[in-house]
């Protein structure tokens, strides 16, 4: 019998957004890998590319050209997952085991920049506050359409993740249901709100600053952290200070705030292993279905998949897919490492 | 206004099991794949390979020797993701939003066959039998064990899903906690049999054998299909006819039925694309605590990642990670497509 050490102990935490548990691995950081690796690619990319469907004046597949567009630029995904027809359902055609509705939805691809060998730790913040212009703009404008309750913003970010495409890009799926994880932590937000009076991750964020060993970022509007529930091995939570629900409730000088830690926290991902760091983030905000949500917190999730070096990611698969998420270094550890990392970027060093 | 039509609407379908949606937009299946290919490596293997730390007789990391195992082989995990120390821990160490637990558990490997080259469907069902067999000695001893509550056999096939040798081989990691998929999989169990008097698959199984759409194998005692909430394009789950809630329980018929449908459906895997299809699979079963637990239903689940060929996997990443699971081609066409598979291995046919 011995005293439970959280460096060094199995154990599990618990992540009061989701309700779910992850289990914890220290002792297991060192098992050797001889599993897959991925590939790297590094060639510098051109500033234009004419097969890249996403540059300026390119055609995309459905044979429409973009415009010659300078700051960010919004379209219609031509392979959108949902579609705006409304649908007649009756709900008496449901059975017990066989439950489905129809889902209308809008999808919507933001390339971030014309250039197209830019991803954001290389950018100005002022174009970086441009990209949050958009998001504002979008997430106002499609939030105000009757039927939509939620506008997802997010970026799948490298081949990794799945990402056709290196030129700087991200999506919005916007649509008439919360999506699972949304409804997860909005019911977490609403009972500790219900309960306390303030926003869960007000408290939180509150807990986290005082303790320290977690905060990878802090300035006057936001705080970057990875949180004390991560699953991914460099995962983090861009929260807001101020509690507020939504993109478009930013202060100016929030929204310059903004701008600069996502800047200061991509640099630091890029600089972890000398690699385009590939992640997939996203904004959790209040929904758009005409309610106050004072519950609402502002958030941005970054889930990235590497592990050890740019070339060998994490597997979430046999035990995490039937069981639960897994980790092996503690996000304590993780968080010490992230905020070593130069704030200037190692491509601009050499 | 149309009227729904499930085969061509995008809609969200509801999973009892784990009380969740998935976004099905089956009009996206046409969208053109230019994002990264995962890696084929098809040349044939060794019966034996001398660098293999899992063929008989080698010598593994820690430096002990294998014997020189016929059936199937089983040692404890050299990396074990849990311990078996028994930690002193004080609740009151724990704050609000930092609740972490000591997890007790026991990881173990288990060689499938002492041929490096050979997987399930290539097995003789006599050699899947012996499996099984591994399987049931292992639940019922780990069970035994008095702080295992719950023991969780999976496999981790292929190195898309991160796993690191082609030597046929699972895992079992048991544990003091119930794992959060399967809290949520007995909580579902257990409210529907409260209500219903019947386990939650048995019913479900009586109404997918009467719609048959979904089945892909069916035997005397096991039937594999694609659920009605598959979030993966060729997930399948086998479930067993009869209601009961542990691989212990089965009678040598069910065991030699259960070996073939394993069998069955790893060889259709396999045939999709002519490939050693990857995949997680695993069981679900009745926790180890001491109760009854009659809601619970015996039955496996697979994860297979691959989409559209044996090189391009599905990605589940951006939208899926922030809002929830989503699926192109609808559950009733994998079902279909699966079910078309010869029953003789490809690698049988040339
Ligand atoms: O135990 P292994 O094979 O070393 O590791 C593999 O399976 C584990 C259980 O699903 C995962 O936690 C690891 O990420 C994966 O690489
Ligand atoms: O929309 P894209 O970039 O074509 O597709 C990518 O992102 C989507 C949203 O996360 C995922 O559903 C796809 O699996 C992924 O390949």
């Amino acid at each position: 019998m011995r005293n439970f050490n959280i460096n060094e102990d199995p154990h599990r935490r618990y992540n009061p957004l989701l309700n779910e548990w992850v289990l914890v691995s220290p002792h297991r950081e060192k098992r050797p890998w001889q599993g897959q690796n991925e590939l790297i690619t590094s060639e510098p990319l051109p500033k234009h590319d004419s097969t890249c469907y996403l540059c300026p004046e390119n055609v995309r597949a459905n044979g429409i050209n973009n415009p010659k567009y300078e700051g960010s630029f919004v379209f219609d995904n031509d392979f959108a997952a949902m579609k705006q027809d409304e649908i007649i359902y009756e709900e008496d055609i449901v059975y017990t085991f066989f439950l489905a509705k129809p889902e209308r939805g809008i999808s919507r691809v933001v390339c971030f920049s014309p250039r197209h060998d830019l991803t954001l730790p290389e950018m100005e913040i002022k174009d970086i506050e441009n990209i949050i212009k958009t998001w504002q703009k979008e997430y106002a404008e499609l939030g105000a359409i009757k039927y939509i309750n939620y506008v997802q913003i997010f970026e799948n970010k490298g081949s990794v993740m799945g990402c056709s495409n290196p030129h700087p890009h991200g999506q919005i799926w916007a649509q008439s249901s919360l999506p699972t994880q949304v409804e997860k932590t909005q019911n977490s937000l609403k009972s500790y709100f219900d309960k306390y009076g303030n926003t869960l991750l007000q408290d939180y964020l509150k807990a986290e600053l005082k303790k320290e060993t977690r905060i990878v970022i802090e300035n006057d509007h936001f705080v970057a952290l990875v949180p004390f529930w991560a699953i991914w091995p460099y995962e983090t939570m861009i929260i807001s200070k101020r509690a507020f629900g939504r993109i478009t409730d930013f202060t100016e000088e929030e929204a310059v705030s903004f701008a600069t830690i996502l800047k200061q926290l991509t640099i630091k991902y890029d600089n972890l292993f000398s690699t385009s760091f590939p992640y997939s983030s996203g904004i959790h905000q209040a929904p758009t279905d005409g309610n106050e949500h004072l519950e609402w917190h502002f958030h941005m999730h970054f889930y990235p998949p590497l592990l050890r070096s740019a070339s060998v990611k994490k597997f979430m698969v046999g035990y995490e897919m039937l069981g639960e998420s897994q980790r092996d270094m503690t996000p304590e550890k993780s968080a010490a490492i992230l905020r070593e990392q130069s704030n200037v970027h190692y491509k601009m060093e050499s």
